[in-house]
């Protein structure tokens, strides 16, 4: 490992996180709240940053995958340890393990939140745990990494440590550029939603965190009641369109933009992930209209249950209704949605639809094989051959998927909580969806109740779930940590 | 495929089917029962079985691993079919659809049942559904060819078809003496479990429906409290021995009869079994010794622990106290322990321990890959390198597992019961244990709340999940029922 280019790097990645604090910093002035928690772990992130540059000397600066994965894991980690600080020194979340995990749930775009009562904090606090949000929405080093040059040429690796989705969707090298590009396609949107929310009646304040919450897909949301408190169904509508557009591979903007219209439309994935969305609506809409509140009621039933779905595979989280008590059919889909998730290449967490797209390729074609030995089959995705390499990793990827919610449901099972509460508070942290289902964790509760220990185990889940398990599980090797290595 | 051999083998076995009816039927006689439900199928068995025989001409006997695969998925089919009959015959089980779910839940050893008051039953019809279970265990095609030569020196691809486990752990060569060398392992044993019981005071009956349900892991008990009616703790420690016996690899007991103990032990499979039991043993008895009804009594926990921790690993599924009320901790150990299940070449069911041994290897291999790209490594189990083949097998296997687990779940949750009764259903049905967790489908409950279509589907789960999946998915292409290929 290159130590002193990594250690320079995280340096740098400090210094950014400075900038953002200056962010809600004013946010905090402008409505006369107190600034200086802000304006003090800034201040403190410029120093450990600073120092660092000014004793810098040139030296090696190549990078290799070990080290991507490396400063990917550190650095979020990192984020979160210090993002969390306003919030304790401000007094607005006391205890630090609860600021650790509502700021990684942030920066993760998850959206659990261990607050009782979101609405007593400070409008720059609330500011912050949005924009959290929105900057980990892209990625924070692709964030960075399209303003300044990381690592010289080599800001490949981290990018594809912190990017998410199996590589055969890279249609796009993955360059300076393409970061910048992405955030253009990003900035664009998030102004677009702005607009239309402010123009449907919403306060300015609300659309703009509101947005974050949706750009980002993680669902933080300023009121108790999330989006249902606002009752206000146009906002609801726009909301519902964008986290489905927040969820989409940023490709498919990209082709459009470019006038590649048959690039951008043949895309498998695309394709499976809106017939997913389609037909999960029309099942839900027709469970949920034997409840008496929807009886009828059509359109309600509909605008709910799109919002949901839509709130589910885009693994944003927002909520207008209590969907833990809709019926056991509506509960299951919306289950087996926080794990599917959204498309590779978008803000959205889960196993992603193209894995889901090869999965079914490759056991369709593994049976086949079974029967017929000698045969040898190519899986083509969207056109293009995928290589075998490619859809190991896919299979081993999905197998330590399933290991991560297994073990975590056992390790959280030592709470006694019940089953339904367990096994969703970690596929929902581990998605980055936000609620659960059952009373405890599901849209009306809130994370507040696990211990301590839990509340690490479930910030790691959400950590491992962004980052696609690898550069967590690389900073868990004893090999890396060795002073040879380091 | 070879179609004249392929209705040429179904008919062999149908005839077989025929002779080991004749067994309850002697067992109604004894007991002064009516006999002909068992006397009218066998002789409609024999009947088709036999006029097959008489009209057979020379022709060509090879069977290749398609034929193979569809032989095996169409005899447990047909065995299922024709072994409901006497239930329905004798109005033991009037409806079709029960008693078909029972019989199935019989021959692939599950233990699930749709009877309220299992003692209200003739016992020869209780004899047969226990023996169902011993007949299933060890395979119905393995059984028959034993006995006679089903494709000449071709059997390898029927028994590779219905033998459990991946390739990586056959040790010897499945010939017809393997086949029939197992079955002298698996009936001396047998003889073991039945004369320690009647030692113990149970009545011979009892001992011998006990065994059966033992010796197959399936659980089906003649009395309506599973084992915890008879009151017999010497009882219960036997069958937890014998569970435990029964889980593991065959090969072991072969390897020792050969007095190759160095073989036998070097076993990694065998050593992470054991390991789990332990470890489940000692938390499940931690666990539940904060119940009011074993504070005091470390000898019942204890007991009742390693009871029920040896019941759900080998997937047996036989109860003496109601787990689904006991605390969440130990509810989740035995859940995730539905999902492992027994060893490979063992007469239990589930993902088998060697599967999850490979997985964790696979996933310490591939984790280092991703950090170290060009680094090749092999892995190897019990002192021999696994192919990558195998190893690709083993990674699409488990990820088709739980795609059938989630679709199934899915499909059932149709019926709008709670999550837990609907996902333990699917996956004690598919890893042919027997009780699920919570009141309905748990140790004091049963399936008959699930309506037709529902115990269809938990039925195919039976079964896909006996024959390891492939034998009935290759029954569902529509490529192997098209007039050219048949």
């Amino acid at each position: 490992m290159n130590r002193k280019m990594v250690i320079s790097t995280l340096r740098k990645m400090l210094f950014f996180e400075g900038f953002f604090l200056l962010v809600p910093m004013i946010v905090s002035i402008i409505y006369g709240e107190a600034w200086w928690p802000f304006a003090s772990v800034a201040a403190g992130l410029f120093l450990i940053g600073g120092i660092g540059n000014i004793k810098e000397k040139s030296f090696d600066r190549a990078i290799y995958s070990k080290d991507g994965f490396f400063i990917v894991g550190m650095v979020w980690m990192l984020w979160s340890a210090f993002g969390a600080l306003p919030f304790v020194i401000s007094g607005a979340i006391p205890d630090y393990i609860d600021a650790f995990f509502e700021t990684v749930s942030g920066f993760t775009t998850t959206g659990s939140s261990i607050l009782t009562d979101i609405e007593s904090l400070p409008k720059g606090m609330l500011f912050w745990r949005s924009f959290t949000h929105w900057v980990g929405g892209m990625g924070v080093l692709v964030f960075v990494s399209a303003i300044i040059p990381l690592a010289q040429g080599r800001s490949m690796y981290i990018l594809k440590a912190e990017m998410p989705g199996p590589a055969a969707d890279k249609l796009v090298p993955k360059t300076r550029d393409t970061a910048q590009i992405l955030y253009v396609i990003y900035l664009v949107l998030t102004v677009l939603q702005v607009l239309l929310l402010v123009i449907g009646g919403m306060p300015v304040y609300d659309s703009l965190v509101t947005t974050f919450g949706t750009a980002g897909t993680g669902g933080f949301s300023v009121r108790n009641a999330s989006i249902g408190a606002y009752g206000n169904h146009y906002a609801e509508v726009v909301i519902t369109v964008f986290m489905l557009l927040f969820a989409m591979n940023f490709n498919v903007f990209f082709f459009i933009l470019m006038r590649k219209f048959k690039n951008a439309f043949k895309n498998g994935e695309l394709w499976l992930y809106l017939s997913i969305v389609f037909v999960s609506i029309v099942i839900v809409t027709i469970n949920i209209s034997c409840m008496e509140q929807y009886s009828g009621h059509v359109g309600d039933a509909v605008r709910d249950s799109s919002f949901h779905v839509a709130s589910i595979i885009s693994t944003t989280g927002f909520a207008t209704a209590d969907f833990a008590s809709w019926p056991a059919l509506s509960q299951s889909i919306l289950f087996i949605l926080m794990m599917i998730g959204a498309c590779a290449g978008s803000t959205g967490g889960g196993m992603k639809v193209v894995r889901l797209l090869l999965l079914g390729k490759i056991i369709r074609r593994d049976t086949r094989k079974i029967v017929r030995p000698r045969g040898v089959e190519k899986i083509r995705l969207s056109g293009n051959t995928v290589e075998e390499e490619v859809l190991s990793g896919v299979k081993t990827y999905m197998l330590i998927y399933f290991v991560i919610v297994f073990a975590s449901f056992i390790l959280l099972s030592f709470e006694g909580k019940d089953f339904v509460t367990t096994i969703t508070s970690v596929v929902t942290t581990f998605n980055n969806i936000g609620p659960g289902l059952g009373k405890v964790v599901g849209p009306t509760g809130n994370f507040v109740t696990w211990s301590a220990p839990a509340k690490i185990i479930l910030s790691i889940d959400m950590l491992l779930g962004r980052l696609e398990i690898y550069p967590i599980l690389v900073l868990l090797m004893p090999s890396l940590w060795r002073k040879k290595t380091l």
